[in-house]
C-alpha cells in the first residue's frame, strides 16, 4: 500500500479527492492483485490477505476500531467512526472476495494483474466489487482529512464470501447485532442504469425452489409390450408442468397471487418511466418473440411480478438415437421468483399442493421444497435513504435517477432487514457491460471518481435525515 | 456334431423322434456353445461358425442346396427340399445369432457352456432362438427318414443378425426373391402363451419415431433477470407434450385414428378370451394403478390400439441442487406404436404437424422424423396358415390356442410380406419366464420335444392347404 499520504490541509473534499487520484488508483491496483476467490479453498489465504489489506487501508483513512473478525467462513472486516452524536448511523457494506476466473483462457490479460486500457481497469473484481467497495473508504478519508470529522456516524462491514452466497454471514450478524446496529445500510455492491443515467433500486425478487419427482412403473418398461396400459411418468410430468401456467402466462397455482403486492399507479408510473426497446431486448435475448404475463409491461414482468420457471427437466432415454422405453421416472426442478409480500416457504407449499392436484392417475408424485429461498424485498421510494440517494445522484448525473427494481434475488437486503431492522440503499457504480462474473471484467475509472464524489455527497445528505 | 445317425428304418416320425432324442439334445448343446453374439464385432467369426454348423446339420438332415450365403453383414443359411409338385411351398425361418451376455456377473453358469438342470437347458440363445430354430431341421429329418419325403415344399432361411435388427436382410431378400419365393413363412422365433396354453399370434404393432427440439433464447438466461419476459422452452415442451393426449388417454393428434383398423366384434371376442388379471398385471409392473385409452381392455390397449409415448425428455439444469436458469433448449423423444393400417411415415408427419399446432408463442420447434420405423402387421385368423397352426396346437396341447397379438414390433413380418408377398405364422415354443435377453436364459426340454412333434404335424397340416 502506498503510505505517502498527503497531509497538508485541504479546504474541501473535492480538492482532496482531485489531489489524491494517482495514489488512489495505485491502491486500487494493489487491491485487485489479491486472487481472493471465495469459492476455491486454495484461495482462502488470498481472501484473508485481501481482508487484511482492507483493514490496513481503513486505518490509513482514519477509520477507528478496525478489526478483521472471524466467521465460520471467510472473515468480515469491521470499522467505525462514531463521533456524530444525535446524527444517524449508516452501515457501509461491500465485499472483497471475487468470482472465479474460469474460463481463464478467454481472458486477454491475466485476471489478477490489473491493466489500464482507455481509462478502464481490467481485472477480476474490478467492478464486482473491489473497485466499488474501496470507494467509501476513500470518500471517508477525504471527509475526515478536510472536515475534521464525518457529518454522521458510519460503520463498515465488508465481507469475503458474497460470491458464494454469504453462508456464514447471518449467524455473524445475529451474534453482532449491537456492533452493527444502524438506521440504514448503504451497499457499494451495485451499479447504475447506464453511464449517463443513474438509478435507485427499490426492490428485488425473492425465490423459492422445489423438485418434482414422478414415479410410475417400478422399472423401465418396453414401450411396445406395455405402452398404452400404464401412465407414462413423462406424460404425467408434462401435464403437471403445463398446468402450472395458463395460456396468458399467469401462474395457475391456487392462492399464489393472494399475498402479492399489487403495483400502485405511482409504482407503475415509475417503472414505465424507465426506457426499454422491446425489439432490442428481444434481439439481445435471441428469442423469436417476447412472452410474459398478459397485462404487464416487460419491466413489470421481470421486476414486479412473480414467476414460476422450470429450470430443468429429465426422464427416460436422452442419448442419441432411440430407445423404446416407457420410463419409471421423470423429474423437474422449479424455482419461483417472488415479490413483496410473498413468503417463500408458503409459496413453495402452494406450488407443491397444486402439483399434487394436477397429478393424473397412475403415478406417484413427490415434491421436495429445497433450501434455496430468499425473501422478496421492497423499499419505499420515499424512504429517507432513497430520497437522499435520489438527490445526490440527480446532482451527480445532471438528471434524476430511475426507480428500478431487480428481477433476481439479493439475500443480503433481507438479511440486513431481519437482523438489523435496516433497509439498504444500493449506491454503487458498476455498469452492465463490465463483464462481471465473466472473462475480461473491467471497471471505468470515471466511475471510480464519480463514486468518491457520490459517497462524500451521500454522507452529507444522509446526515440531514 | 454327432454324426452317428441311426439309419434303420422307422415306420413313423414319432418313433424316429423318440429314438433320436439323446442325439438331438447333444447337438443342441453343441449349437449353444457358439458365442454367436451378432452385436459384437469380435464375435463375427463365432456367428459365421454357428452358420456353418447349421448348414452342416441341415445337410445331415437331408436338406438340399444348403448354402451359407453372404450378406453385407452376418451370413444367411439357405437350404430347400422341393420335391412336392402341386403342393405349397413354406419358408422356415429362425436365427442363429444371440443377444450379448452382459451383465455377465449375473449368470449362475457360463452363458456359452450349456448346462442341464431339472429338464431345462441353461445357455444364452437356448430359447431365443437356437433351440427353437434347430427344431424344424430335426422335424424335417424325421419326416425324410421315415416317410421318404416331405408332404410339401420347404425352404429354409436362417439368419445371423436378428438381434441387431436384421440390417442387411432386406437387400438380401430383395436380391433373392426367386430363391426365397413361398406361399407362407413359418417363423421358429417365438413362443406360446404358457406351458399349457398355446397361441396363434395375429398381429404386431408398427412404430414411428420423432425427436422434438424446442429453442427459446439464444443462450441460457438468468431466471431472475429475465424470467417472466420470455417463453421458457421447458414450459413450451410441457404444453406440447401434455396436448398430445386427452385426459381419457386418447391421442390428440388430428387424423391419427383415421386409418386405424377398428376392431370387429369377432376380434374383440378373441382378445377378450385371453386371460388377464388386472391386479396381478398392475403388481407385476409396480404401478399404483393402470391407465390407458378409455373404452378398451388392457390387452386391446397393449396390442390393438396405437400409442404415443414420450421415451425421453431433457432440458436445462439436471444435476444435484439448484441453478436458476431459464434454459435455451428443451428436447423430447417420442415413439408411436401403430396398428393396421397406419403408415409409419404418415403417422409421424401427423404427430409433427400437431406438435407445431400446439407450440406456444416465443419458441421455435423442430421435429425430426427418425429412421426407426416399422409397419404394423395383421394376419387374418382364417388365413390357411393360421388355421393349420391352430389345428396342430389344439391337438398338441389338448386345448385350442388363444389368438394373441404382440404390442412390440417384429419388422421381419413386414419384410417377408413386402419382399415375398407372404404372411408369417409364428410357430415357436419359447415361454415368457425363460430370461431371453437377460442373464440365465434357459429353455425347457419339454418344449424341445413338443416343437419337433409340432413341426412334423404342421408340415402335414399345411400340405392340405
Amino acid at each position: 500500500m502506498n503510505q505517502d499520504r498527503k497531509v497538508f490541509t485541504m479546504t474541501t473534499w473535492q480538492a482532496y479527492l482531485a489531489a489524491n487520484q494517482d495514489r488512489y488508483l495505485a491502491e486500487l491496483l494493489d487491491f485487485l492483485r489479491f486472487p481472493s476467490i471465495s469459492s476455491l479453498p486454495e484461495h482462502a489465504g488470498d481472501v484473508a490477505a485481501a481482508g487484511e489489506w482492507v483493514a490496513a487501508r481503513m486505518k490509513v483513512a482514519g477509520i477507528e476500531h478496525v478489526e478483521v473478525m472471524p466467521t465460520d467462513g471467510h472473515p468480515v472486516v469491521y470499522g467505525d467512526w462514531l463521533h456524530a452524536p444525535g446524527k444517524p448511523t449508516v452501515l457501509l457494506y461491500g465485499h472483497f472476495d471475487t468470482q472465479p476466473v474460469d474460463p481463464e483462457e478467454k481472458w486477454t490479460r491475466p485476471p489478477f494483474e490489473p491493466t489500464l486500457v482507455d481509462d478502464k481497469v481490467y481485472a477480476r473484481g474490478a467492478s464486482d466489487d473491489k473497485g466499488n467497495m474501496l470507494v467509501p473508504i476513500l470518500a471517508v478519508e477525504a471527509l475526515l482529512a478536510t472536515e475534521g470529522g464525518l457529518p454522521l456516524n458510519v460503520k463498515f462491514c465488508f465481507e469475503g464470501q458474497e460470491e458464494i452466497g454469504s453462508p456464514t454471514l447471518r449467524p455473524f450478524m445475529e451474534a453482532h447485532k449491537e456492533l452493527l446496529a444502524c438506521e440504514l445500510v448503504v451497499s457499494a455492491d451495485g451499479g447504475q442504469f447506464s453511464e449517463t443515467e443513474p438509478e435507485v433500486t427499490l426492490a428485488t425478487r425473492g425465490i423459492c425452489a422445489l423438485q418434482v419427482d414422478v414415479t410410475g412403473p417400478s422399472r423401465d418398461l418396453h414401450s411396445g409390450s406395455f405402452g398404452g396400459t400404464v401412465q407414462n411418468p413423462i406424460h404425467a410430468l408434462a401435464t403437471i408442468l403445463a398446468g402450472l401456467h395458463d395460456a396468458d402466462g399467469h401462474i395457475a397455482v391456487e392462492g399464489f397471487y393472494d399475498s402479492v403486492h399489487v403495483l400502485t399507479d405511482e409504482e407503475k408510473a415509475k417503472i414505465a418511466a424507465i426506457p426499454l426497446d422491446p425489439a432490442e431486448y428481444q434481439e439481445q435475448l435471441g428469442v423469436s418473440g417476447l412472452f410474459g404475463e398478459a397485462g404487464y409491461s416487460v419491466h413489470e414482468q421481470a421486476w414486479a411480478r412473480p414467476t414460476l420457471e422450470v429450470n430443468g427437466i429429465w426422464g427416460g432415454f436422452t442419448a442419441a438415437g432411440m430407445k423404446t422405453v416407457l420410463p419409471s421416472e421423470a423429474h423437474a426442478k422449479i424455482t419461483c421468483r417472488l415479490v413483496a409480500n410473498q413468503n417463500p416457504r408458503e409459496m413453495a407449499e402452494l406450488v407443491a399442493a397444486q402439483i399434487h392436484r394436477l397429478t393424473p392417475p397412475g403415478v406417484t408424485v413427490a415434491t421436495t421444497i429445497m433450501a434455496n429461498a430468499a425473501m422478496p424485498y421492497l423499499m419505499a421510494a420515499d424512504h429517507p435513504g432513497n430520497v437522499a440517494a435520489h438527490a445526490v445522484l440527480e446532482e451527480l448525473y445532471g438528471r434524476p435517477p430511475y426507480y428500478t427494481r431487480t428481477g433476481g434475488s439479493v439475500p443480503i437486503y433481507e438479511l440486513f432487514l431481519s437482523a438489523l431492522d435496516a433497509y439498504t440503499v444500493t449506491f454503487g457504480f458498476g455498469l452492465e457491460d463490465e463483464n462481471i462474473h465473466s472473462p475480461n471484467e473491467y471497471w471505468r475509472l470515471s466511475s471510480f471518481k464519480k463514486g468518491q464524489q457520490g459517497y462524500c455527497m451521500l454522507l452529507h445528505e444522509l446526515a440531514k435525515t
